[in-house]
């Protein structure tokens, strides 16, 4: 693992590593922010999820969470979107193959081979991360479109690991919309019936925690009606008994602008869960 | 006068704006962030100038300075660094021509024909805004590395137009650094008498107006003492009488990981002058 990026930031540390990930099969970036703490001192960490296109950089840049992860003595660390490289299958296509990873383990050729972002994400990097950063067992999850969904399923699907989950804009039934069939359709097949353990909505039914979830979504947001579509969550969400708290922003749109506006809201619903 | 972006953040309108610049000779973006405010409210606005290789979105989108502008109402405007295009003057490398304008009025060719930084900041900018958007007339300047040079430089030859000035890492005495070297001899030729009236630290000795400066500077800077200085401007403007705050901070680099750390006092500094 080697460090190739290292700022002061809040008086925490903003830096980015790479490291040859044995889940994806390629070396992988990640970023991280430790807030400055005590000798000795061990804090909770908060992992963020980026959206299409995105990689370990734009919310580290754009996001100014630095702030509030400092205010709240939490870690965030934020991972690339898929895995990279020559030897990894792409399409030219934005919203298939590198920087659309969809946090999912794919199951058919050519993706299969490195696409493995879910146990990526919510096992090799946490034991990366707690074996070499001043981290507690206390973990949560959070994103961005893309990054929400990933967010969402990931706490869905690994009871115990996480103590909050919130999202911006997420992708909330990748089953219905166009973003996610061309995604599932390619990473795991044209057979629907392998897409509900990947699809945040249809996991809700069999979800055996109830973890406090918070979206945020703005209604300029351009996908809002197409891709997004945040109702067909909460419904769900309701209906099985999670507490969901969704929040509609007048004049909002999809972009980091928006996610900068209310970051510090998420950080605080993350602390309160993480701190308790 | 066309917007070719906005954005809600923080509640207020990021947009960006693109017209034929008559100072430069050519088409110019800017960005300015309009806090919520009344029907009819008028507010005061900060100008930004950003340093070598920006354009008008690195402020807008890493500095995180929004909340801080809807929190004192104050407007944010960031203009390019340099005039553009291609029958613009150029250089291949990063510290010269594109990108590169120095917040001066060139007077040597190729350069003179449209690289008139300081008529534009200082003057047909302020003019374009103040007839398009709810300013009062109170302005202040800030900026960062070059821009900060830009924003000390601009204060100082114009007394009576703002009211507070500040800079991040700011290169402070162009005429004694490698990049100002450069640039100065290209821009306004090899004869150094021509150059201490675009050089922040000679100004002070014949400014008429006591502003209050407040400088921030990372000690971890990797340009720090080779191209800004600052305490050849400090030593200067305490001989000269002027309120100059200096601030060394431990561990901070050149990069906007800085520049947003401390951005909230320094438009907390602009607030009280402008509002006073």
């Amino acid at each position: 693992m080697k460090r190739i990026e290292r700022h002061t930031c809040w008086d925490g540390s903003q830096s980015v590593w790479r490291h040859a990930s044995t889940t994806l099969g390629c070396d992988m970036n990640f970023a991280i922010f430790v807030p400055a703490h005590e000798d000795g001192e061990r804090l909770p960490v908060i992992y963020w999820l980026s959206g299409l296109t995105a990689n370990e950089q734009n919310f580290i840049t754009k996001a100014g969470a630095q702030r509030y992860a400092a205010e709240h003595k939490v870690i965030l660390v934020a991972p690339d979107t898929s895995p990279r490289g020559d030897g990894v299958a792409n399409d030219p296509a934005y919203d298939l193959g590198q920087g659309a990873g969809f946090y999912l383990n794919a199951t058919q050729p050519p993706w299969s081979a490195h696409f493995r972002m879910q146990d990526y994400v919510a096992m090799e990097l946490p034991d990366l991360i707690e074996a070499h950063f001043p981290t507690n067992d206390r973990r949560s999850i959070m994103g961005h479109s893309m990054g929400g969904h990933g967010a969402l399923v990931t706490a869905l699907r690994n009871p115990g690991r996480y103590l909050a989950v919130s999202a911006f804009a997420p992708i909330v039934a990748p089953s219905q919309v166009p973003w996610g069939e061309k995604a599932f359709t390619a990473y795991l097949g044209a057979n629907r019936s392998a897409w509900a353990e990947w699809d945040a909505t249809a996991l809700l039914a069999s979800a055996s925690e109830r973890l406090p979830i918070l979206i945020d979504q703005g209604d300029e947001d351009e996908y809002l009606d197409t891709q997004l579509r945040p109702w067909l969550f909460t419904k769900e969400a309701e209906h099985f008994g999670h507490p969901v708290r969704l929040r509609r922003h007048p004049g909002y749109d999809h972009s980091y602008y928006f996610v900068a506006s209310f970051i510090d809201e998420h950080i605080a619903h993350h602390a309160r869960a993480l701190r308790a």
